[in-house]
């Protein structure tokens, strides 16, 4: 490309993100209100389904009717390395990156991928997409391994920008359009997620940034690291915080200050899922770093997002608080990969099930409450 | 039948009985072992995926391999009335019971059945029998009710002992019969359902006999009942435990005096399960009163009981915490019927393939943390 060229196509892109974001709308209050008065009519004691009801009514605004019937399940694993391990952040090396992304693809006795998204995906019945946006290495190709690479892993985020707004862009972008093949080839619920040796970090700067919250009350021990790693680590955040406050107000530029590439991509997921109006299962902290964004971006895509569990990372009861949206099970993970989110999925379709297809009081012919 | 001939067949089912509570061995030792060093070996930092992992290594011992396979997902649900209902301790009127048994087998435009349990069961898989073993009414034969009925209903046991020691034990072993079927019919995770109006009274009644609690910290509102009638429930079953206490040291004779129909069969179906060992998911406050019947006849049982969730209902964290095992969620489900247990099935399918299925750091070539 030429410069010109260049610059055309980053008007595109540009264009394109607007559209995007110009074409999520609120759930739909009337399909709610019907369905929360036929939630009144079915044949249990009101509230007896707890959660579920919530779920029930806000998946009813979701599909734009109070017989919600999601059907498909597809978790899309977006990659990315991460500049900022050379501070030493993580417990494990920047290799493992590629190693696992060979993982969701390998083949084994059970079928593709022995990861635990690939296993657990396979036990709830969810499709797995795997995409390369940035790993620090060229991968073999392979036909279920999506070749999206932006760049080969972000920068050092405790020196530089992470990513440039251009890089951002591409890598929001792919995430809609991986999502849109997705729902096109069947995909109801979405769950973003990622891999990525070092992601807690930029994770951690970006939601300390977009909550305004101290660096020490949103920064945990991602993968499991020492006291010394964590106080390194949140050291390298407050620098990196310090470094450039001119974007504190611009979402799209706190992420390419402070994000990542799959970061920059799970949040062209959740707004394409959006748009589309397809549920969103938000799995743990990263995804929640994504969200953050996607959020300050588009208000609406809120009405879209559901927190699977409580997620064992330091600042992600920080990020549901701020969404106001309450998760559905605590199971002490912290693995990341969407596993929460696929785990979360059978809970999503019953609830949306007990109120597409259970019967009311007046269709059983069950007396009520006197 | 004679006297004799009853004689007889009561101490057939008393031989049936012990030899079921003698067949119940503990978790598999070495299996769990064996298990948990596998899971320190598959590609995820240790720990990551919590409670799962717990599970994972849990149901190693049920099925006694650290590959544990559970295949068929199902869920019994009994059905039975309560004498003691004439002492106004429900919000609804007692005819739902049957109604209610009607819904479970009741043709809808979505397959058989319109309650909650059905509805979540179809959508996770599992598949659903429904037994009368003592609803107050002579209900339509259907192909997919068994009749099981001991008795129309308990006895009001404010006034008197709600079973006889024969009619605790002719359901307990109906329950294990049922079992036993659904086991050879494939189940390999076994949920016990109840529904019975009023049935949360003698859940109080026997929770707080068995852990020697307070009646006013294991007696809730069930279905939802004011708060006279919580009252009224509380003097009732506080009527019931000071009638007679001759049988605290007895839990068949506890069961007998202060439970129910349910309740006794959804104990045989715990037991039989844990016999052949299956996987036991264990739903709400009304199972848990039938668990501590059971791990008090046979404390191996409780390797075999995996708490779904946090019930809403008073009493069930009590339980719990007697039974020293974590649920799975908190949803603040409190309808019964076995929902809470169907909705975890997949969680618990999904612990045992990410055991089974998972790659090792060395199968997988992903270098560990340094």
């Amino acid at each position: 490309m030429t410069p010109t060229d260049h610059q055309t196509s980053q008007t595109t892109d540009q264009t394109t993100l607007q559209t995007l974001l110009a074409s999520i709308r609120p759930a739909d209050a009337a399909a709610m209100t019907s369905a929360r008065e036929r939630q009144a009519q079915l044949t249990k004691p009101a509230g007896a389904l707890g959660l579920l009801e919530d779920l029930s009514v806000r998946l009813a605004g979701v599909f734009g009717t109070d017989r919600p019937h999601p059907r498909g399940v597809a978790v899309i694993v977006a990659a990315g390395d991460h500049g900022v391990v050379a501070e030493g952040v993580s417990a494990y090396p920047p290799e493992v990156t590629a190693a696992m992304v060979a993982g969701f693809t390998a083949s084994t006795p059970s079928g593709m991928g022995g990861a635990a998204v690939n296993v657990i995906a396979r036990t709830v019945g969810a499709k797995v997409y795997v995409a390369d946006v940035g790993v620090n290495a060229e991968l073999p190709t392979h036909p279920a391994l999506e070749n999206l690479k932006v760049r080969m892993g972000t920068r050092n985020l405790r020196l530089e920008r992470a990513m440039t707004a251009d890089e951002t862009l591409q890598a929001i972008l792919a995430g809609s359009d991986l999502a849109g093949r997705a729902i096109a080839e069947g995909a109801d619920l979405l769950v973003p997620g990622e891999m990525g040796i070092g992601n807690t970090t930029p994770a951690s700067a970006v939601t300390a940034r977009m909550l305004g919250a101290s660096v020490a009350s949103v920064t945990g021990r991602g993968t499991g690291v020492d006291d010394a790693t964590l106080a390194r680590k949140r050291q390298v955040i407050s620098a990196a915080l310090d470094r450039d406050a001119s974007h504190a107000g611009d979402p799209l530029g706190v992420m390419a200050d402070l994000g990542g590439l799959e970061i920059a991509f799970m949040l062209g997921v959740m707004l394409r899922a959006a748009s589309e109006r397809r549920a969103i299962v938000l799995d743990g902290f990263v995804e929640g770093s994504a969200a953050l964004v996607g959020v300050a971006l588009a208000p609406e895509l809120r009405d879209y997002l559901f927190p699977a569990g409580q997620c064992a990372e330091t600042g992600h009861a920080a990020q549901l608080a701020h969404l106001g949206l309450t998760p559905m099970f605590d199971l002490g993970l912290r693995l990341g990969e969407g596993t929460g989110g696929v785990l979360a999925a059978p809970m999503l379709l019953s609830a949306a099930a007990t109120l597409r297809e259970m019967q009311t009081f007046a269709e059983a012919s069950v007396p009520d409450r006197e």
